[in-house]
């Protein structure tokens, strides 16, 4: 577990997360500055009972348990609360590559994060754009992860993301469309779904109305839905994106695809979606966190709903036995020396994030 | 008052609204077939008490309160009920041309409809597209109108509706979002909004995210609400797309502007709006709608909610109202004349809908 934004509430919501009984995290590697879990803790109003290993300890055998790696990047006395920060940025920025890297090596199943707050690391990192391009620098990824936000009983998957919504009619492929499809329906099932039913949302506006409102619905979406039902995947669409969620909420369908970032978020934020968790896979390993934000608003209040973190941890945990019973190789590659890459602040820099 | 498709639940609410002592209908002129109010006040149960009068007699005194013009149009007997038909497709396209050309000339107020079936009117008349283009043709529009949907206490106003998702970013101006602003003031304040607070939503992901997920936000958006809020108008954005309802339905906005057909339609939807108003504007007179459609599935059955045609009614009054303040001219034209030319099916079909 990676603790996000030090001005915000992730380190109350590390905290609390670690002591809280429903969770179960007894079997987490929390990776921080410990003063920073101690002040979260004193937020939090909750006595931790933790090992701390530092840099230098990591290559030992480690305990059983929960434990935290201490980075000492972070001294909670020179970041201010309630705000963005270079200084928490740049400790977010470390905590979570240190997380992916030792993740990438085989020492966690999972990636875990309290949020960040993205303008902070981008005054640590400028060339931050968004999580997934990070991820995919960070691990050499041969492949790009996907988005999927989870509320409840919903969830939502989309074939593009963060890009220009004039760019959208022209990345959607069929083929993209149909891999995606193959992605989530994976995912789910790692995630207790026994066939999950997915609604696909069309691109135009009523569907295109019969190629009234543009063509993609009939020439791109529903080839790639004809193909995935023909791999017995339980897909319908396209279904107009007005009405998609309402039959999702309705019980129809577990998840829903979405073709943008905005058809799939309107629709989320307005469930309820900060309750939800976001996770992101297609990697290696799954990489979970709340969807809501740093919440600076109530930084340091004791006040932050552990809710959605809950979730994302136990999600997380689902998605771990699948990887399991799917196999995991050695851990490869020294803790210290990934940690230690995981600081190297100029190191990162020189690098350009391709 | 048009009464839409004869498959539906159309008449019945019809039948329901003139009978209903909240909507306070006391001055509906009913256009459609008496046959099928009457069978529509059947399925109701409610008992009409209203004058009928049939096309030779339109040109004469016409009695105070409301009535009916009996187009003859549409026998019971001869559509299905619970389904689309060429039949009820065709009555329905002569009823709104009446009512739209009779407003038009003078002799109404406002044109109220009960729901249509979109496919049914193109059963009837193929070249149907659209209400807005059926308008535009129907009464020679200088200018095209505007739809908005009123959901209790939000409004949504959108810049572009019925066209491919690809062409948005492109029709999107400077020009067109700020005459949407102003538009969209004038008819609020019209409906008793003293000085609506608009939010304006984004086209972008994260509105954009600083030009990293394009950069219409900033060089469209922005330009076009910063021009209305020099002119007094009271604007906000651009907006991300996934909080702008968000904060509307938390009492901050009373309209969101929205760049897409389905950027306010997914989060009216989720909403709800099938309980609420479609209005069309930006004519010389203002055209209302339930939400909702034809209710097939319920048709006959005395089920069907008057909740939104009430709604309706009553926001088409208030329209009504500033229409009468800024003064309206005589009516010209006869009656008769009009309603023939809404019920000549062969003239309208040899004429192209431009």
């Amino acid at each position: 577990m990676a603790i996000g934004d030090a001005g915000g509430i992730s380190p109350e919501l590390a905290a609390k997360v670690v002591a809280d009984p429903e969770a179960n995290a007894d079997d987490l590697m929390v990776i921080g500055d410990r003063r920073l879990l101690e002040r979260g803790a004193a937020d939090a109003g909750v006595t931790l009972d933790l090992p701390v290993i530092g840099l230098d300890g990591v290559d030992a055998a480690l305990p059983g348990g929960s434990f935290m790696v201490d980075l000492g990047n972070c001294d909670p006395d020179t970041v201010p609360q309630g705000k963005s920060s270079a200084g928490s940025g740049l400790a977010a920025v470390q905590n979570f590559r240190a997380a992916l890297l030792a993740t990438n090596a085989g020492h966690a199943d999972v990636v875990f994060f309290t949020p960040f707050n993205k303008h902070a690391m981008r005054l640590a990192q400028p060339d931050y754009v968004d999580e997934i391009g990070f991820i995919d620098a960070t691990i050499g990824a041969m492949q790009s992860g996907r988005e999927f936000n989870v509320l409840d009983e919903v969830w939502n998957a989309r074939v593009t993301s963060h890009i220009p919504l004039r760019e959208v009619a022209d990345r959607i492929t069929a083929e993209r469309i149909y891999s995606s499809l193959v992605l989530t329906d994976r995912i789910m099932r790692g995630a207790g779904y026994e066939r999950p039913r997915i609604g696909v949302a069309a691109l135009n506006p009523h569907a295109g109305d019969g190629r009234n409102f543009g063509t993609e619905d009939d020439d791109i979406i529903l080839p790639a839905v004809e193909r995935a039902a023909a791999g017995q995947l339980a897909v319908t669409g396209p279904i107009p994106s007005d009405t998609v969620f309402v039959r999702a909420i309705r019980g129809e369908f577990d998840a829903v695809m979405t073709m943008y970032h905005d058809q799939g978020q309107i629709a989320m934020k307005l469930l309820g979606f900060d309750r939800g968790v976001t996770l992101i896979a297609n990697y290696p390993f799954p990489i979970v966190t709340p969807a809501h934000g740093t919440a600076y608003d109530i930084a340091g209040q004791g006040k932050a709903d552990l809710g959605a973190t809950r979730n994302a941890v136990k999600l997380g945990r689902k998605l771990a036995l699948m990887e399991e019973r799917t196999g995991r190789s050695q851990p490869c590659g020294k803790l210290s020396d990934l940690f230690a890459r995981a600081l190297d602040r100029a190191a990162e820099w020189e690098k350009p994030v391709t």
